[in-house]
């Protein structure tokens, strides 16, 4: 393996990744896997993507690529599971909260809706125009395979089992994932107060971008981005948070490149502005 | 006024048609009126209109022209308020929780998508191609004047103040409303009891139709219909339901003439099926 | 076989209609083919469909169903080769200056533009929703299988070989078809003439409607009905044509049933109005 | 006036441009002017943009900013008319043509279809998505104010009149021009003698890229691009070409871009590639 490479970007289907991945990490190169084959425990891995894990010597030094989260890790990781499209966008949409431990962890219900692009490109009549256009749907109502991934950084944040309610509709566009997010507050907190946790909570993080109270984001915000932008707004003891991604950046290459750019030391925002 | 004419659909803009009805009225003709003008109590509407109400003498006595709860007082009505498109496709979703005192009312969470006709058809930068097509945007939220609509029908069921979390969200697409309802069981209940209970309530009930358990509706499964679609599924202590309407027919036109078919003894489907 | 039964469509894969319609016609029954299989002669038909025709003895009693054009036939008719989309739309924009005999017609060229569902629904990744939505294409430039049904129809009406230029294109929406046809003329003709004659042409034809000068078709005047509209404009020598159909109804099942009232004496609009 | 300012991007509406570009060109900055003001003569301009022209100073020495024509005289201009979307299309697709002296100038016919921000971003509700989703029209037929700006440029070019048949249409996509062009050859050439010719005409610009025989462009390969893509395909003696462009870009603020490198000495494809 030639010396001038130095990290790997996989981009395989789930399953082939975990075949591919050993032989890079076995020369000593980085690896920023965009399958789901580094993101679950062996046992959750097998009940959602049907497979015996078969990497499971370099699994546990895995580190999820969600720079806004796990930033230091990343850094000096040889080996990171880069984050799914609707996780990404969820995630960053509760992580504050979390931190912060300002909500009742057993209410989040996450309602997503992505374009099409994040069903991959493929021959399916489920994914022809005439079947999406002009149409909308949820599907895999909780039951998606990006669910345990959810829970599982969350719970890691948390300190405690979180599972939240996660519902995937499918809108007729090309790109981009905007989530609404529900949480029941554990103590009183206006909306002006919870925008402060979360540019706190962001400050000093060049993609996320939080909006000030009375703003919402829109697709076209982050569409050909690499932001993951948010607005807020609590109403009684709910806090409503709509996040918007690119699926294809930040929800994918983007934040690829942008791993790569940390465990390479460099400004985490080449190649991305 | 010609006695050949029996019943008048109003179509007019709010605050016009407060002004009009009146004038039928006191010809004794039945009026099916499809702003908002008679939803709301006076100061409510004040709130969410802008405007005094001028018609407090035939307003207690207008019906909610939602067939499938208020069917017998339709029946002998000469005032009807032709509910709004999101409200149909929400009440309808909730109704049976209310009825069979299985949720906790605090809990009730609506996050609803519409077609860009739902917005009425006018010159408007915001509903242009350009800025619909390829976006996605979440608007209004909780602070869309069909919440006051949705709540106040919600706490007449449910025999006290019920508030509901209201999210309105923008598709690029031209018919329907998918709306996904979050609540929480105060008892215990699978998937398949809830289908019961949801099957036993619109038993009889020709615009209804109440999905087997594992299937879900989608937008063109009712654009160009009167129908409005269901589909549940309960996990842990959240049920979910997921209804389609055509935002133009059920939301609308289709919803009036079903009222008017009651209110005139003709069978409830004529010129809707 | 039932004597109650009358009449037959087959909307059958091209040559699977050849194998089916002969037993129906041994009954006696009255055949509507929807497919290619009675459309062309035999030669022609191996060409473009790749396969010998296997049912060369009623092939010559076919008559195209093209009401405007062949109605008189079609009433007497046991089997209707029922046209396909694009040919319905071209023919119909062309066939009254060739009745006149106003045109040079070596000059005909037609640039089609059709919504997705003319391509059938099926699996396939050049109709998925992320390949056609923001996209546009010309495909199968002058090499379309429904040129030499356009050809041979043009021809018959000419006495004489006609071969148009024909491009369809696919556009990015589910149904319609807008044909754009230019023709030079072989005489002095301003807009109004032209407008004239087509009008006299499609004088009681209930499902073709010509516009007045100045004013043109679109796919939305067309949508969900059984009408071919047209729109005309002359400049110097060229006469251009705009005509708009629901590729799914006067392009196919619509056009069918059309013809079926023909067949069976009734109003032809009945089912269609 | 700063020193500092050497050149001006005019992007006003028609009409202003001609008011604001001399007092620019006055203090020797240089100007791209993208509006039509300096695209006309006088006398054209006054019957297709209904106004007098207000700089005839100037505008003889305007150079039309289409570079894979008038590269050296964009180089030497200090004022550039930037071509309109649809000329762009067209006239690249037509020139070699003209060039090669191989057709009948009088036979030309450009067939456009362009997506929704060609028509710029305003409230006007024929360019709403209810209108324009799930619709096609033709509109202004021969009567576009880009017809006498295509004109101008092939007549010159030609060294006679020409006068094309020109028919937009509008696509329900956003961005996009595909221009199909027809056109007589008065000598015997074939596909490949074509793309040759094209190919020739075009050897070192580096943005029109001339497909191979049997291969045509579609939107997708130009968006967000400052490409112009073009396949060819004789049939008899006519000759089509199909043309793609990014209207934004190689049809607007692009080319802009495209001739300021030239008119700076830049390398043409600086910030373009």
């Amino acid at each position: 393996m030639k010396d001038a490479l130095d990290l790997v970007f996989l981009a395989l289907p789930h399953r082939v990744s975990m075949e591919a991945a050993p032989k890079f990490l076995s020369h000593n190169k980085s690896v920023i896997d965009l399958s789901a084959d580094y993101r679950l425990s062996p046992d959750v891995y097998k009940i959602w993507y049907g497979a015996e894990h078969k990497d499971e010597v370099n699994l546990p030094a895995a580190v999820y690529g969600l720079p806004e989260i796990y930033r230091d890790s990343i850094a000096k990781a040889k080996l990171i599971a880069n984050p799914g499209c609707y996780p990404t966008s969820v995630i960053l949409a509760i992580a504050p909260m979390i931190a912060e431990k300002a909500i009742d962890t057993a209410s989040i219900i996450a309602d997503s809706k992505s374009g099409v692009t994040g069903a991959g490109r493929r021959a399916d009549i489920a994914l022809s125009f005439g079947e999406v256009n002009e149409n909308l749907k949820a599907y895999k109502v909780n039951e998606h395979q990006h669910k345990p991934e959810i829970n599982k950084i969350l719970s890691e944040m948390g300190g405690k089992t979180i599972d939240v309610v996660f519902t995937p509709h499918l809108i007729p566009m090309n790109r981009g994932i905007l989530s609404t997010i529900y949480m029941r507050l554990n103590k009183t907190l206006d909306t002006k107060s919870v925008v402060d946790i979360y540019k706190r909570f962001y400050k000093g993080k060049p993609f996320v971008r939080v909006y000030d109270e009375g703003k919402l984001p829109q697709i076209r915000n982050v569409v050909m981005t690499n932001f993951c932008d948010m607005g807020l707004k609590v109403t009684g003891n709910t806090v409503i948070v709509v996040s918007c991604i690119d699926n294809l950046l930040k929800g994918a290459a983007g934040q690829a490149v942008q791993n790569m750019n940390i465990m390479c030391g460099f400004d985490e925002t080449e190649g991305l502005a």
